[in-house]
């Protein structure tokens, strides 16, 4: 197997099971338990599903696959915390936005060529890619894993 | 740059970046704090940083780097469940076993060579390997950042 190819499957891999590993807890929590905070006084689950499925949803201009689906759930679960909106939308409503997202980029990810992976990304400019040309896509993909990971550990928590 | 490099360059940038920030979140606990549950019920901070410490130093025969540096964590804090043996290395001698196992870590990363990132791990046969070649070192990696973070975003609800 090519070198591209190899890395862009242990890559997306990565990122496919994290994200049913993720589902899976969101599917075992009710809507009531999403209204519980992951410790005292931190973010509901209710919270961080919408901040997760805005951060997905972002990946969409940032690996060039076209524009944000869901842009108005950005205020209220990236630039505020938790709480500083009191009309949010409900859980059903971000189920359904998160497994949108996703399910988009799944499907971008599976029609992109492994040369494809490791274009530049669309926040980083051609001179400075030429400079740091691993600040590509893949490298997108690995640091929205972390990110869903830390965030999902804690989602993990509001299951007794 | 060549690709391996590039992809190594990736992968490593973004565990030295995490291990930094898993530093950053400990420093800030007192051992008291580290005493602290992470939400009611669950584990404490000074169990996780046994858990990631152990889970870490696994990766120095997995990675073929050589023999784990301390067996003798896995049995309390890799086998068992929080609480389940009542003594315990204390927060200090944790701390000291966190650090230097990533150290060691860091010290085999920087040695290795792109094409070496591309050989097989220690738990996956010659055989098996041959069909699934994504199953290399740089894949460990990759699994290991999603660990620590599921855990660090959780060791970060300590803090008020």
């Amino acid at each position: 197997m090519e070198t591209k190819q190899l890395v862009t499957k242990s890559v997306i891999d990565a990122w496919t099971s994290r994200v049913d590993a993720a589902n899976k807890i969101f599917n075992s929590l009710s809507d009531e338990d999403l209204q519980k905070e992951v410790s005292p006084g931190r973010n509901r689950g209710i919270y961080l599903l919408g901040h997760l499925a805005g951060v997905h949803d972002k990946m969409l201009p940032l690996l060039n696959f076209g524009p944000q689906l869901y842009p108005h759930i950005e205020e209220t679960f990236l630039n505020k915390p938790d709480r500083a909106v009191s009309e949010i939308l409900s859980a059903k409503e971000l189920r359904a936005i998160w497994d949108a997202v996703n399910s988009k980029l799944a499907s971008h990810f599976n029609s992109l060529t492994p040369d494809e992976w490791f274009h530049r990304h669309t926040s980083v400019s051609e001179a400075d890619f030429a400079k740091e040309p691993h600040r590509n896509r893949l490298n997108v993909v690995i640091g929205r894993i972390s990110h869903m990971q830390y965030h999902m550990g804690q989602v993990a928590l509001i299951k007794k």
